[in-house]
């Protein structure tokens, strides 16, 4: 069950619903790293199409692997190593390829439930169970495009709390989300 | 099932072990805030006993709530409402006390599983589905104080993932504990 996230920049939308690209934010990285560690992912990917978006998470991963951080913080540098910085989706598919041999089985996340049809926690757990390869995809900013939900092979289920809010960050959907599908208690 | 949550600053250990006062930060509390939203805590109690660590978290809190946030975005205000700022745990305990009628039952958690006897997720939901009030206790920096675990009337067991590795934020360790106990999906 090699099994890998995504945290997208774009194609995102914003408040108004027009799709940008969302800026890096230092403890997004932090937070999915940290989770990736604790649940067993291979590697986290950091999308984001602009070139100085890149240097900027590249600059962060690197002081906390080879910087002052690592001296600082040996978990943290466990953590930030599972970072891969690319500019699109389609790199980290063809990356993923590359290292296990076959592409992974795209599923989306989203707070919302008029995207699309969704499946439950328990279907994808039982996907990875299954030892295919699954590339999990959360978005930033008010959430992914369209498109790109319905390119994805499936789209997981929102988190229902008690009360119909549905605005957690996308650090906290992460954790809630890998803790689903991976836990052991 | 009145339940309530606190983010504790003081007493907590830093990285040498020894007890601080940590820093508010910001994102911890919209983070939390939001989390609360979701799974109707009743109230999300921000506290430390410096007042100008105080003043920085009702400040932010107002932003969202009375100034510029709130005509930003509602649904933040909504959870940014539920942040009462207090000096002291003592103090939490006295307001619940005062509106519920009765002391609340006080869960700690913490990332360690040497720190006291703990109890399962299914032990605590059980009491919270028992409408008995509950308090809830996140620590800061690593962690919250011995003595302050051992003044609780439970500890939570720690989130295992699958590696050993127990190095999530706060705002991802309240995430995951908080659906683990309330979620309905």
């Amino acid at each position: 069950m090699p099994f890998y996230i995504g945290l997208l920049h774009y194609p995102v939308y914003n408040r108004s619903g027009e799709v940008i690209v969302s800026a890096i934010t230092n403890l997004d990285l932090h937070d999915l790293a940290r989770l990736a560690r604790t649940y067993g992912v291979e590697r986290f990917y950091v999308i984001n199409p602009l070139i100085d978006q890149q240097d900027l998470a590249r600059r962060i991963r690197s002081h906390w692997v080879s910087g002052h951080g690592a001296e600082y913080n040996k978990d943290r540098m466990e953590a930030m190593s599972l970072i891969a910085v690319v500019a699109t989706l389609e790199e980290a598919i063809a990356e993923i390829r590359e290292k296990e041999g076959t592409a992974p089985i795209l599923v989306a996340t989203d707070a919302s439930n008029d995207r699309g049809e969704t499946v439950p926690y328990s279907f994808v757990r039982g996907i990875a169970m299954s030892h295919r390869t699954v590339l999990i995809l959360f978005g930033t900013a008010w959430g992914m495009a369209r498109e790109l939900i319905r390119d994805a092979d499936y789209l997981l289920e929102p988190i229902l709390g008690v009360s119909g809010y549905n605005h957690l960050s996308v650090r906290t959907a992460a954790a809630i989300t890998l803790d689903r599908l991976f836990s052991q208690n």
